[in-house]
């Protein structure tokens, strides 16, 4: 069983992830928590290409490149010997977040992006994707709760950026709509964490 | 005008992209030589990673999404410019290799690599690309030459490996008949050279 959680910056997801982690496993599943590039060293390395600030000049489609070649390796490498060990996979992004990210948010075009993805993953989708729902503006307000800064243009050219990657995952919740539930990330982190728990544990049931 | 040199190992395609090289520029033109990943830092990296020897499990996939973003690069930072600049521009293998390399020789699909790839290059084919066709079995003698050694299990995989590489370019041949130039590369260096010179300066005259 493969689970995914997607939202954007400041949804909460990542503590969330952790929690329902720990609640699957007290219920004695065999679980693993990963996000991407997930330990494997190949999959590290490109990472590193991608993250190395001093590659200013990288281009979208080369990042948009090296996200699927480092999904590809996460997969081969610790996500399909994992399923086919009979474990549950809860893995903190995935497909989603290039389609919305770079589909939407860098305009590269979600078709465009899915294509790859679909070549690097074998057509593979989750099992189940959590979208962890809030206004961009709410989860960047969450983010930098602590930093009082004045709007500049970049936080403006920032803030735009990040409307465009939350339409982006509303147009692929709406593609998916089997596959993706939509969690209100608003609520207070029990709530959260008690929402996303039944919903895994429901899907685990049946 | 961007013109690319493709063929089997052992073809003698990098030689003669050199000496074609000197010519053009003996002759006035303006142009640049280049291979992937070209000297870009980002490139460099890229293939570093698939060039590793240290990481064994670099999937299939992977190394052609790697392959890509690496041609994407070198197609922003270099090729497209010197392009721009009205240069001509000569490229030591590109597009088709991998068409062969990875579609055929690693079983992926001549139309799965040209779909990442065409989104890689947005759709950028070179103007001309010369083939310098040389049965797998010679291409091979002429490499290992100075090497005398009793084929072993891995010889033979390589050689069934490169068989299929071959397969793949004569497809790629038949896909692409106007854009590639077939040069009969089994005569002398000499004939060899003479004829890719002739065909690229009735391209550039034309």
């Amino acid at each position: 069983m493969f689970i995914t959680f997607e939202g954007p910056d400041g949804s909460g997801k990542s503590t969330v992830i952790k929690a329902v982690y720990e609640r699957l496993i007290n219920d004695g599943y065999s679980v693993i928590l990963t996000r991407e590039p997930g330990g494997t060293p190949i999959a590290e390395k490109i990472r590193d290409v991608i993250l190395d600030n001093s590659n200013t000049a990288l281009d979208a489609r080369t990042e948009a490149l090296l996200y699927a070649a480092s999904r590809r390796q996460h997969l081969v490498e610790k996500i399909w010997p994992a399923i086919k060990e009979g474990k549950i996979v809860l893995c903190d992004r995935f497909l989603d977040s290039s389609l919305a990210y770079q589909g939407e948010g860098r305009k590269l075009g979600i078709e465009n992006i899915l294509n790859v993805n679909l070549f690097a993953t074998e057509n593979t989708y989750p099992d189940l994707t959590l979208f962890f729902n809030i206004s961009p503006e709410e989860g960047l307000k969450r983010v930098s709760k602590d930093k009082k800064r004045v709007a500049d243009r970049l936080d403006n050219e920032n803030a735009n950026f990040h409307q465009e990657v939350y339409n982006g995952f509303l147009k692929v919740n709406s593609m998916y709509k089997d596959r993706i539930q939509v969690i209100d990330a608003t609520k207070s982190l029990n709530e959260v964490i008690e929402n996303a728990y039944k919903i895994i544990k429901s899907k685990l049931e049946n």
